[in-house]
């Protein structure tokens, strides 16, 4: 049983994104549940640990395994299913006893941006009390490296997923737009004409790469950089803004 | 003339907002370029002041006073002019003398959003290397506070400001919207049908107003609080969340 649940956004992979908040509510939480990834992403599991060592954090560690998605099911079941049995394996991990004191989980970004933390926190039952700490996300990391401003003068931004992107493409009457979680490179699906494009992977850490220019011109170099980039580190965090200019 | 200069971003009212980075960012500069702003907002040029000197920096603070803007220009105008005129008054605050390191700006929320503070920067002439340090935006403090997710799974996400909800309304097809700027609490001039709203003032300090509900029963209130805490404080910096339920 839980009785508080911190969820503390750490950023997107500078530990100096760490805020004061944050850092201190590492200190203050009596254990922190730490996943323990697969294979291929040791570097962010390294990371995680780093951040914590470096808040000055006496925390107790309890690990826990993701489980795998079920392919078979539909998006948001297949999604649901995924929620509730993480929920499981955190009370599982915490030997289905209480703790004294809070439990802490580090999210990468801010707990509140196309992230699960804050849905499977709400299937615990009894519900804990929950503190959100906010955190850097990877939209501030990509336009704080491209050193430009989010919006138009007055302008409206959406933020949206490569998945959105490749169903419903990019309206005629939107100026800004951020894509976060496409895999795909779905901005290959779109009519270059008029679009720029700003992107950035492993934002705010020392392997951060960044490319901008007319999306007709610099698209294929962004899509061969992160095939590169993914093949040689095994992973990859990247999102960009595409702006009607 | 200004070599290298560093926009700041503080986060929105809480000092446990600023990053390690920006602490450390405040401490490695050489001037800090501080706004005198008038009578009603002393409390917001406290808290600054206080960041400052939490975060151990000896800069040379170096005041400037922002213009008012010329209300017989039309907006586009009137903004661009506006900045302009910050543009020479940052120049003019520093004697026309050259600065030895680096020069920095406080900003609240993250310089990237609603924020002319990069806009400015890019008039200026010669042109410095600009660094943006990414600071906590309004949006994650009030999903913080809400403790709330910003985006449904997989959905997308619209940030815009109170004119263009006046403007062009909510579109039906529209899940989530955040309103930053909203002078007028103009979600008033929407159907409130199938809407909630969460609602945050002075969010992440020790004023923090916090009100959800359907934006049928609770826009009233809404309107009604900001209006006597505006009174009270002087000044008030809020954004709210609608999403269709």
């Amino acid at each position: 049983m839980i009785d508080n649940l911190w969820l503390i956004g750490i950023g997107t992979g500078n530990p100096a994104h760490v805020t004061l908040e944050g850092a201190d509510a590492l200190r203050n939480a009596a254990v922190i549940l730490l996943p323990t990834k697969g294979d291929d992403k040791e570097d962010l599991a390294h990371l995680r640990r780093a951040i914590i060592t470096a808040s000055g954090s006496t925390a107790r560690i309890v690990p826990f395994e993701y489980p795998v998605r079920d392919p078979d099911l539909p998006y948001m079941e297949r999604v649901a299913a995924w929620h509730d049995e993480i929920a499981r394996r955190w009370i599982a991990a915490l030997g289905g006893q209480s703790v004294n004191g809070p439990v802490a989980l580090l999210v990468w970004g801010d707990p509140s941006l196309y992230d699960s933390t804050i849905r499977i926190a709400d299937r615990l039952s009894p519900k804990p009390a929950i503190r959100v700490v906010p955190g850097i996300t990877a939209i501030q990391a990509l336009t704080a490296a491209h050193a430009i401003p989010l919006n138009t003068v007055d302008g409206p931004v959406r933020i949206t997923t490569g998945r959105q992107l490749r169903d419903g493409g990019l309206p005629q009457d939107e100026t800004t737009a951020v894509v976060m979680l496409d895999g795909l490179c779905s901005f290959q699906q779109l009519d270059p004409e008029g679009l720029h494009i700003w992107w950035g992977a492993y934002l705010g850490s020392d392997k951060q790469l960044l490319i901008e220019g007319p999306l007709a011109e610099v698209g294929e170099k962004i899509v061969k950089t992160r095939a590169q980039a993914r093949a040689e580190h095994g992973w990859i965090m990247d999102s960009y803004l595409l702006r009607r200019i």
